[in-house]
């Protein structure tokens, strides 16, 4: 488990990534933009003068995964920026105070029990690679920031795994979700 | 469960408490200084010119406390600025690598059913009031900070406290744990 890695999306004019579609899923959506930068860096990086918006978050331990899910998750899991992945997509989401005040055993139940997050997010390993952000405590509009790479081949496979999770009992607690697609050139 | 809260503890000339005794349990410890600011923000504060040192967390969402305890703790848990809580304990924490590589039931199981972590607290209640601030996804050099305010006459209580958490197995985990010791005047 690595330290804590600090992850700033920057939309504007520039940047590895070309926006393809911004939708609001739930909730308002963001401003469009042409292009989206990932910033990696231990400090905030600027407000950029030109940025359409910029969404800043941390990955963390996991908060539910268990022992064997953990296990199951590395056997097949694959890093972020495979050549092959020129698709991505960025999903801000934002859940209600009343997920946040479940206690920790309920809202795994829900998160997995009732709504096989976990599970479904598998099915589609090692074709969708997934980096989560959490942003809650750092005070932004979303509380968590999922980034998804992935394959042309896998796009249909993407859209079947987002359209299983929104349809989960977890779904009910998110307020706000926008759902952001980006493509990039193949790496030489 | 209301938003996450921003806490700064800066330690330097001035402030609303006294710092009677700085003391490194484990790793080392921080400077010494006269006094201790406790500062809620939406933002960070500026770096003080005068600081001894300046530490921030965020609070939170439960982690590990499940409904029944969350009820237990609930019940006869009290806030912090009681009028007779005129002593203060600042702790913050880091734990291992190994700590954090571990699924959220290992570290479930450690914290509470081999440790006891959230029962020990609970029997200090209502007398000890306690806040913990999350700074491990802020980049500090703690995990987290915890924050104890009591009344003089529930001290040995509070030695008490900190004495059987240290004792756990969750305290093999602990790779720094500073002991910042404070008082107040008692408020009219």
């Amino acid at each position: 488990m690595p330290q804590p890695l600090l992850v700033t999306f920057i939309a504007g004019t520039s940047g590895a990534w070309r926006v393809e579609r911004i939708d609001a899923v739930v909730g308002d959506s963001l401003t469009m933009a042409e292009a989206l930068d990932v910033v990696e860096s231990p400090n905030f990086p600027e407000r950029a003068n030109n940025a359409a918006w910029q969404l800043s978050g941390v990955t963390s331990n996991t908060r539910y995964t268990s022992r064997t899910e953990v296990d199951a998750l590395v056997a097949v899991q694959q890093g972020l920026g495979r050549p092959q992945a020129t698709r991505a997509a960025l999903i801000p989401i934002r859940k209600s105070d009343a997920w946040w005040a479940l206690a920790q055993d309920e809202r795994r139940a829900i998160l997995e029990e009732q709504s096989r997050h976990i599970a479904i997010g598998l099915d589609y390993l090692p074709g969708i690679a997934r980096r989560l952000h959490h942003s809650r405590e750092l005070g932004g509009p979303f509380d968590f920031l999922t980034w998804f790479e992935y394959a042309p081949e896998h796009s249909d496979a993407f859209e079947d795994l987002v359209l299983r999770l929104r349809q989960t009992p977890e779904w009910c607690y998110v307020t706000r979700e926008v759902d952001i697609r980006l493509t990039r050139h193949p790496r030489s």
